[in-house]
């Protein structure tokens, strides 16, 4: 078993609902990553909608539109699923991640997602934009060389093995490019195969594209929507985030994956919101969106 | 009262339902333009939020995510909508459009969005795209020469005044520039100012970026994600619409929106599906996504 698809892992309660346990080693401060959440949802959506009699081809995520609703902790957790359409050539269905709070259920994520068969929408590539030009992941600065302090704030630094392109890294010691671009090689820790469900976990997994523009406070998912172009090859996946569009407030952040043939794998945007640092780092505890 | 506050308007039936009717004047083909769906389920939430106690404040559109589940005739229409979650600067729900069907409602839309105060949201801009070099709408194309024929099978051109960029436009002459790039002016037919709700609309009204690919078939919208950056001011919008990812059966298409005083007011990114032409032309029925 995997890290990752150990917290993935869920039993079926009922037809709708299942339960699993969010890590605390996916945390980043007290928050579980955003990604890891995605994953968990897309995974129960797309075993509910196998379950309910959707195509067996229907089994690659094909886009998720997740709204974040409150910071998750680590514990259990409930993901409740219902089917939308089903049709010819993609399922659809909602999901909703939830936790017990002192007052009952609290709801931590809602999404929209549609599943499908990646071999066959991709099968002809029309157009596809080339990878970023980025140094050997030997050459580039690697997450498990970051200084013990941050990790430690930081457990999910632990299950990646990122390689951030130092030509983006400067930010790290106090020299933002101000570019708003950010590029890295990703692949698990633990050595698990990526595959098309991973994907929606390493679209979220760079730190905070903000960084690079010397925005250091924290940087919450409002909304997050990802694409899966196609199955990704084994071995390592090069990620590049970017951001036009900021304010005091919030910002949008686009990110692409192409794998390691050099096809684009999958892409995302999300709103995000910003958090002035007030003392904060991002390994403090994640404040609540909205 | 205006063509587009005539096609948003709405009864509410009981707490959580409202009905409307889908103007034929909005349709390209036999279906009704997804835009205006987005925007009719997008002012039905917010009514919906608002009756529900959302903060006065939380008054705009912030970001729209729409599952699109079979295409709209025009005619009667329900929106069922649900408060998620009310919180500080963001207020979230869910809506769905239905129609009757042979065997009861069917679902056009799913989607799940955010209101919040644009005007907090947006005043300190950190950074934002320039617009870009457009001749002025008197030197563009005019949706109002087009030949008549495909403005009887496309009525939505009428209730536009869409200025195109000639040299964006060469698709409709057979010379696709195969850049992947529309550009142009626009705002409604009938004078009607634009405002936060209609840049939904607008992010969807240019015809399919996929013209200048010289791919002239239909592109139903799979999924759209819209993010309304500020209230935009009176005057001509900028749009442009682009793609860079495509394969034989799906693309991705981007657009963005600039007001007339040059500030980027919407984005969006939306998963199509590319339906090649059999005889078909973009003014023929559109097919049931999915």
């Amino acid at each position: 078993m995997t890290e990752f698809d150990d917290a993935l892992a869920l039993s079926v309660l009922d037809g709708g609902t299942s339960s699993g346990r969010l890590g605390g080693g996916w945390r980043i401060g007290g928050a579980v990553n955003g990604g890891l959440l995605m994953a968990l949802a897309t995974k129960a959506l797309g075993d509910r909608l196998a379950a309910e009699g959707a195509p067996q081809a229907h089994g690659d995520p094909v886009v998720l539109s997740a709204y974040f609703l409150s910071a998750a902790a680590k514990g259990p957790v409930e993901a409740v699923s219902e089917v939308v359409r089903m049709g010819r050539t993609l399922s659809t269905g909602e999901v909703s991640l939830f936790q017990d709070g002192p007052d009952g259920p609290v709801e931590r994520l809602r999404a929209l997602g549609s599943f499908g068969d990646l071999g066959a929408m991709g099968d002809t590539v029309l157009r596809s934009p080339a990878p970023p030009d980025v140094p050997s992941p030997e050459e580039c600065l690697a997450s498990a060389d970051a200084p013990s302090p941050l990790r430690g704030k930081v457990p999910l630094m632990d299950r990646v093995d990122l390689r951030l392109d130092p030509r983006t890294a400067g930010w790290a010691v106090g020299s933002p490019t101000q570019e708003g671009r950010m590029r890295g090689w990703i692949r698990f820790a633990d050595g698990r195969p990526v595959d098309a469900l991973s994907l929606l976990f390493f679209l979220d997994a760079l730190p905070p594209v903000a960084f690079d523009l010397g925005i250091l406070g924290w940087a919450p998912t409002l909304e997050f929507t990802g694409h899966v172009r196609a199955r990704p090859a084994d071995g390592w996946l090069l990620v590049e985030a970017s951001t036009d569009t900021v304010t005091a407030s919030v910002m949008e952040e686009d990110a692409r994956i192409w794998d390691s043939t050099g096809r684009l794998v999958a892409q995302s945007r999300q709103l995000a919101g910003i958090r002035l640092p007030e003392g904060a780092a991002p390994g403090s505890p994640g404040g609540t969106p909205g």
